[in-house]
């Protein structure tokens, strides 16, 4: 099989992305530091990285949109690296046992038909470019960085974006979750 | 977070399974060995395996089962490690990229709604006891490895379970299949 897309971000004195700011939602914080490097690889990371900290996670398949959805995301989303995308956030966040004990069709239930997520997301698009990466089934410290890249004129709406999520009934599973953002260091 | 278990079935010499047959059902075979040796660990196995070959995966939490399907089988399944389970069938499966590609409605639709994976499994409870692990996203050789143990008058009963998977729609996405029958050696 193909090897799996793996990403590190590394907090620390390098990367091109500067911290604006460092902030725990909920649990316990990360250290602040100057910049992040993210940094995708074939196969997971095994060099050990100088920094702070390392996150790191796979990309993977989805796990609750439907075709139509799925369909609707990728009719409109934008790809990473756009050069007027110079904001970015990365926000690692863990979910409680309780919702990994849930069935499927609860999770499902609670992400989607009563949290909006996907569609709540949509809105959001093309303006923020996003990626997922899953570190729970590797014993990674947060089940989740989720990554966002947007010119700095939508960083308003990715505020909104933010706070319509952690209003949601899916966010009381969430335990865990750092929100930071960054900017792109001059050239 | 606690760690991942992982499980090792490492191919060769060692290991309390004595093998009955290994038989390629799609893709490449595997090497004919003595025995098969289980072990569950916390966390990734780091030490290096000694045989022909080895593989791992991590157990999760369920992909597709509802809450009432999951409340169904775990009202019957049994555990592994009874005394008169002295037969064992380790299947390792891939699917292929077609299957991944899938939107969750759709490979829950294969699934369950028209391949009936869940309720043909119901059906041969207690007498199979039955564990999934994980290989996908950790870049192992086999999506899933699939593991099962009963005693040898349900033998039978098991070849009609694993036949009527094969006839599913489901399985016209397994690329890679291996057969391993077991026996526990005497003590």
């Amino acid at each position: 099989m193909a090897d799996t897309v793996w990403a590190r971000f590394v907090g620390g004195e390098h990367g091109i992305w500067q911290t604006r700011s460092i902030r725990a939602v909920c649990g316990e914080p990360l250290t602040h530091v100057a910049r992040v490097a993210h940094e995708e690889t074939a196969g997971r990371p095994t060099t050990a990285a100088a920094g702070a900290w390392s996150l790191a996670g796979c990309r993977s398949h989805g796990r609750y949109a439907t075709r139509d959805e799925k369909a609707a995301l990728v009719r409109v989303e934008a790809g990473l690296g756009r050069s007027e995308a110079t904001r970015a956030a990365l926000i690692p966040i863990t979910k409680s046992e309780a919702w990994w004990s849930l069935a499927q069709d609860e999770r499902r239930a609670v992400f989607e038909e009563r949290s909006r997520h996907g569609a709540i997301g949509l809105a959001f698009l093309p303006a923020i470019a996003r990626r997922l990466y899953h570190g729970r089934d590797h014993g990674e410290v947060f089940d989740f960085l989720t990554w966002f890249e947007y010119a700095p004129e939508h960083e308003s709406a990715f505020d909104d974006l933010v706070a319509a999520l952690r209003e949601t009934e899916e966010w009381r599973y969430v335990v865990r979750e750092v929100d930071i953002r960054l900017e792109r260091a001059p050239a």
